[in-house]
């Protein structure tokens, strides 16, 4: 994707997922539906910031590259730019991979 | 529509749905109930802001003229001077298309 | 109705329903209940307002004589002066029709 | 009544009941089940009203001799000085009668 | 009771129920669950009160002594030196009887 | 137990539960189920407190030491230093016996 | 595992599961469904805090190195490094094993 044409509201992030290859010993795939364990996926482009009780904005604690940690069923599917990515609230994601 | 002669209250933001074409390869239209991805918008009209647990005004982060997502169930349906449009909380756009 | 002899407390606006005359093609009366779109009405009274988390009243956004639109299953029915009358609270409402 | 011997406490308020004569046009009682539009009282107490976030007093908005109307399932019904009374909150009350 | 030693914590009220005679005209008993009416007891100790968001104490509006109504159903029942009473929130407690 | 060598989080408070000898008049051990009064312990310990909305620690209103009272169904049960006890939130304790 | 590559967000806890051995007199392990107590866990790597309602950071009250105490159905689990951990919030975990 060349370049981020979409601006997400309030708390909201775009994420890229990354999909991991998940192999028995045997070589078989699991199957979807049999991992509900966090999914990893790539920060795109994150919003301005949700508000506190006096209307500030509050940082955000990721950013546009970080490699982070989220539930399965977080987020919403969306197509910008002609690729499947997620719009999620930060609050969504566990945390950021080193 | 020649000027908007309706003022949201509080967050509410006036949004004309844009119909994307969705077309399979072989040019069958995909029947509405299959679609579940957020719909594309352009923001007509805006409250001027929620408030705060102090009572001031949260300023917009969106304006007329803007390109956005929201859910495929967001919005109320309403017919202003002859024509379809939805009524919503600035909470259920998702961003804004640049 | 001559003068308004009742003071809504609160946030709460007093709406004189203003039935649209709704009729097919070939002048068939829609039955009620076959549309749930947002209905028009004419401020009658309004309360001080509600109160932020200090306490302080948080001033109204409509005034008597506005021309409003609400959902079509807010507020309370009321017969005040022999009229029937909506009380409904302002969050109900979802815009003033210039 | 002669005197009120309560004191409601917070943001209550004791209600007289003011039954509204509704006769259907040929004189026939309507039974009670079939009309749930609000209710008319008299308000003979208010307490001392809530409190706000900072544990200060909102100050009510009725007073003992107001006419008001309440929804028809408010407050709980009380016997004081062998009287039937209604105790509810003020945000039960929609609004006075002038 | 000779002296309360129990202290209750922050909001909360030790009230001793008041049973009052209830008799039809005739002198029978009305059985107990036929009467949902507020019950009246005696405050026989209270807490130094809630907190608000600031965490600073909200003063009780009860003390020892007053003759208050309740909900029929409000309050955990106990045994403090060897005697029924119950423990209570002070929103329990609709007013004071003078 | 000689010394505790667990710090409870927040406002959490540990329990020594102490068992009351509640017979019939005849002797007869009533079977546990069948009393729903709050139960008697003794504070083993205690944490720092909650915070308020300003993120302010507020003390709390008991200490080791104290009898209390709390529901029977309050807490998690734990073993620590092979003794059962149980962890409840303060907001679970009724009161403190002098 | 050799250092956390991982950074938890807001106020969320990564810790590793330490399983007690269980038996019974007779040496048999108590299948795990039999047994709801807290759990043991190390923690492995903590979140900067939550925010109040100001937007301040609420410090937390644990760090890595802790022997803590949570509940069984508490946190995600999430394999990092190639270990089960799990992920929690702080206030899943009871207290601190001195």
């Amino acid at each position: 994707m060349a370049e981020m044409n979409f601006r997400p509201l309030h708390d909201r992030v775009v994420v890229r997922r990354v999909e991991s290859e998940e192999k028995t010993a045997g070589g078989i795939i699991i199957p979807d539906t049999a991992k509900e364990k966090p999914q990893e996926g790539e920060v795109i482009a994150v919003g301005p910031g949700g508000r506190d009780d006096d209307g500030d904005l509050i940082p955000m604690d990721v950013k546009a590259g970080d490699r982070v940690l989220f539930g399965k069923w977080s987020g919403t599917e969306v197509k910008l730019n002609g690729e499947d990515l997620l719009i999620m609230k930060e609050s969504d994601i566990m945390g950021v991979l080193a």
